[in-house]
């Protein structure tokens, strides 16, 4: 059996969505155990949350400094291997920073951070500990994403042209942060969330998601960003057209990204389209389990999870046969899955580092500045 | 019954794909006798064709302007009351804008012409004639199309805030006219299709469809044309952000209009989502009996045609009882339809006008200036 | 082109759906002209309708026996070629046989008729004119029908080893007889229908649809019929095990049977599955222009109307490209267009023919005698 | 938290898709620790599983008689709350006695056991312990067959009339048991498996899927039973007709249940739908986030699991929004939780009992009995 992992988390107490995914995601493969935490940013609630939770006291955490402290002065045997950052943006590069500096491994939820300075100060801090930096961007998770990106890298669709990426929501559509939200609130705050709305939220898991299948990058942004509803502080609406560059484009790809929190009825429709010179694919979030193949001339294709015809990596991303659906939880486990084996040493497959959250907060502020231009283009070339 | 009109057509002979389904469309309900033709830009072709549909061979002209002077000398019981125009759009102009001056009723395929200046003398011949000038936006012929409008009109989805407008095709993703395939290669030339490649032959549809459906018109438009196959003269992959404006919109709404024709595997994929402050409405041409209608917080609502709690302009435009399913050819004969009945002046909805027409010209030239331009918006506001 | 062929109708007058069906699908092509009719059981009603619908008065009869004599005093190249029968059910046999037996095409509404007694005389009647007699199954001209039939009969699937096929309606599911509704009258009441309610009505397009997909014959039925709305004298909901025989079976084939009228919601969801050896097929009415393919190990396939790929039997089915859908009044259209081919002596493709009518008529009865039954199988083989 | 609690385990080592299966759900929500296992039927390798599975030594136990004399041996608050079952079906008697009437806790999976005499035993042996004894019909663990049965026993659909419930796989189209395949080979063998084959290993479930959705008991059935793969020795497709009773149903309900393996193409497509005197209901376990609706003369209503439309028993149900796919693992680890709830005394809901899996497996026996059977229909009352 795999070696388990000790596990530390900070954020992620009551009432955080989030936090009970990513508990939930990397014990899954009964991989890690829990066993620290700073819960929240308040001392009391904090610790109420990890009673709750089942953490002995002494390792149910005030502060994440005091978890910090704690756990290095614990023998190494003892100590937490890992630590989960699952806060609201704006303490992702602290909180982060001073784990991944001091040594441990980091899995951070994305985006990774508010502005690329922080993110800069992230790959210092992973370069300096020398641990694995993971971000949970985690629709790159599943399976048939998996698959999707082989069959991209093995030319099934001969060379990318373009890509529609979209990912709609509509629980924003009406001003829920001013009925007290928890999770409406900080992501419609620019102090917590950084400079992007929609865009940072879920325009980041749709850049990854395309780079992450096609090997793309985003050469240039024309974005338009709207704030729909009164007195929102931040972007609900993204619509942006894209130039992309990488090996398996035919030239340089055209791109269309949408991103909206408005959309009323779409819940957290997550679609990826590549068109090539040769055949397309078309991916659902919401239907995660099928990706359809179109070819030039032939009938569609429809290819499912958990078939002998997917590829390894795909097949490594699968616990249950064909037809016995696996959704968000599988997907976002896989990430999970994938850091630990790096964290051990272990072959696996690869997991979105630091790097890859770094370039998610620099599309993010060049398509900020895209809004903000009269200029159709604006450059968005990422350089390390 | 109605009194069975006289049609004559111009164009729509042999190896002619659209012309055949004019025919189709416009004698669906046994609404009009086609009686009369030049089918042909060469003579002999023209009356060879006209044989093989069985014309009387002194109404199987060989030239537009041979039947134009053939029916004209006619007594008025005996000649045709409207002529149908289904050549390659460069002859749109000449020949409608002749028969309508001279006072026939006009049919003509869309887009209307090539240019605003053509359009202009469109309208003119028009009011000189002053008889109808119906242009085949054939998609706001669909019954749960005219159930869109209808939803959008009477408030049900709010205010509108954000339209995405979808039209794929894939079978110009390889260099087919180049194997002298007759539908892609005036579509691809310039000289015959106007200034607009997709955007111009799929892409107008895209615009029409939008404003029959929200009332909103373009504001300013962003455009990203694309030419994928090598040698090609005209976009084949269009991607534009809007601006629209009407009295149906939260402020000025948000846009994404996409028309392409080198996806592969899409056939003719074109679909409309419209999003309101309270509510959503999503319908797609390829299966175009049903319209969802996403709301805030319930259930998603997929309505049907053919039954009782559709609107009665839905009702107009359907003949068969709801889960025996109409489709394109039916939605093409409500245009025709709708024209026939204002010829006759007896009561029918709306249908387009060469005013419409006039307005998609309009968006195709502007489309087209701004992907010529560095700046990011181009004025898009038509102005009769 | 084609000789136009002169129809005359019996039945169809005001109110009928069918008959408004009938006379669109067949002049669809601009293969027939309607020209004579008697449209109703009531000769004041049969020559209001007529006139309604433009017939010349000496051709608008009041009764279907003057409309025999008047068309056959009448020179042969005026009289009409072809009569269409869409009456009720109860009123085929005498019409059909009598214009049948006077060397007149026939063109007959299913059920044929009522008794296995009227079908064979209905086959003597056809025998004795030796013109063509067409039962018009509507759904067997759907182009992605005859790409299943052609994919069982070339061996895509390998041998038949199981059929579902399922046709869900739901409009009966309450007293509409009780409120004087037309088409629900006469489907109800047994001494109009015969004696199969649900059966009759739809499972035999189900029987039909089968049999013409797979070349299977029933062996053996084992009958649940039901009336479910209280007072109703003819089923409503049929379900069926069926035992069936034939060159492509795989021994005996087992088969799954369901008609209903009172499954809410359900409009016209008529659906057949084939499971073969080595793949199944999959095809729905209410999407027509797809039929999916699967495999055994492979992905699914979706084959699409309009593509090349599909046999020419479908594509000779076909009107539009692929992606521009078709629907009922296409397929509808195919079986007159087939039968037609038939009258000029043309070549064509097959059609359904009174011997086909005649076996679903034996096939209503023996389900009816299962249903009456304590054995669980009642012979169905029919003898020629 | 929770009191987490202590689970053994009796077969589901190395090979064995169940057993991780059940571990991983089990755990899900951390309510459970996996502490000792005898996990499989050969000593040596039951050993190497646990060891592999990070059992301690002490509790890695060669045999089930050993693991249960072991753990009573072990003072109360260390020993095993609870044991799951996952052998073939063969040993679950006889293991499951042992340990409920022994006073522990007991998850067994499906169907209980092999005939109904052993189910008559099981169900006093759970009676002399006392304790929880719940059969994992995993399905009715999703959140939206929760919804379903709430919107059953609260009227939403009138009374019921009709159930086709609908159980597709394609896997054993082939002799797969002679290639050795280990799910294949048990499977098909009626030492292990029982007397139902396909009947046994879905259509189990799709007998408890309608029960516990509708509330209706069989009372009786016609069945066709097949093994279509030469030399199979039980039913690897089943077709029946039912007759239900019970409190929501329109006096006799009817019923139509095909379970079936030998439907290439097919995975694990359960599905159900209930129809009633107002409206009907939709589900289908590859797609299980969702339920349709279906009204009369209304739009369909598409409910969507995580919203707060859904009822109290379908919100118990979710981890996770609306738009994050849940799916079989959440659906199966409900079905533990609701028996934890139990072991521990805390409020829950109900779960599929030692009672559901005896109408079960006589169901089964009805089945097959009725197979044989000369007469339509066979008597499948269950008296407890």
């Amino acid at each position: 059996m795999d070696r388990v992992l000790k596990m530390g988390m900070v954020g992620g107490g009551k009432g955080a969505f989030i936090g009970a995914v990513h508990r939930t995601a990397a014990c899954l493969d009964h991989g890690c155990r829990f066993v620290a935490g700073a819960l929240s940013s308040t001392p009391d609630k904090a610790r109420a949350s990890g009673r709750e939770l089942g953490l002995e006291d002494r390792r149910n955490y005030g502060t994440w400094r005091e978890m910090l402290e704690g756990e290095r002065a614990l023998p190494e045997g003892e100590r937490i291997d890992v630590v989960s950052i699952v806060t609201p943006n704006h303490a992702h590069a602290e909180v982060a920073g001073a784990f991944a500096s001091a040594g441990f491994h980091v899995v951070c939820d994305k985006p990774l951070c508010r502005t690329t300075e922080e993110a800069r100060g992230l790959i210092g801090a992973q370069r300096r500990g020398g641990k694995v930096f993971a971000v949970t961007y985690n629709y790159s998770g599943y399976p048939m994403v998996r698959q999707a990106r082989h069959m991209v890298a093995s030319g099934e669709i001969g060379r990318v042209r373009k890509v529609i990426v979209e990912y709609h929501q509509g629980w924003l559509a009406s001003n829920l942060e001013g009925t007290g939200q928890k999770q409406a609130d900080w992501r419609t705050d620019p102090s917590r969330s950084g400079a992007g709305g929609a865009i940072g939220d879920i325009g980041s898991h749709a850049e990854h998601l395309t780079r992450y299948v096609t090997g793309l990058e985003p050469v240039s942004v024309c974005a338009d960003l709207t704030s729909f509803v009164p007195g929102r502080r931040l972007d609900d609406d993204a619509n942006l057209l894209l130039r992309l560059a990488g090996p398996a484009a035919d030239g340089e790809a055209r791109g269309v990204l949408v991103a909206s929190q408005i959309e009323i009825g779409h819940e957290n429709d997550l679609r990826l389209r590549v068109f090539g010179t040769e055949g397309s694919l078309d991916w659902r979030q919401e239907e995660p389990n099928e990706l359809w193949h179109r070819t030039m001339g032939g009938p569609d294709r429809v290819l499912r999870r958990g078939n002998a015809y997917v590829c390894d990596d795909a097949k490594w991303a699968t616990r249950l046969p064909a037809g016995h659906p696996e959704a968000f939880f599988e997907a976002f486990a896989n990430v999970y899955r994938a850091a630990f084996a790096a964290m051990r040493g272990t072959p696996g497959p690869d997991y979105p580092t630091v790097e890859d959250g770094a370039r998610g907060v620099h599309f993010i502020e060049r398509t900020v500045a895209s809004a903000a231009s009269d200029a159709k283009w604006t450059d968005a070339r990422y350089t390390p």
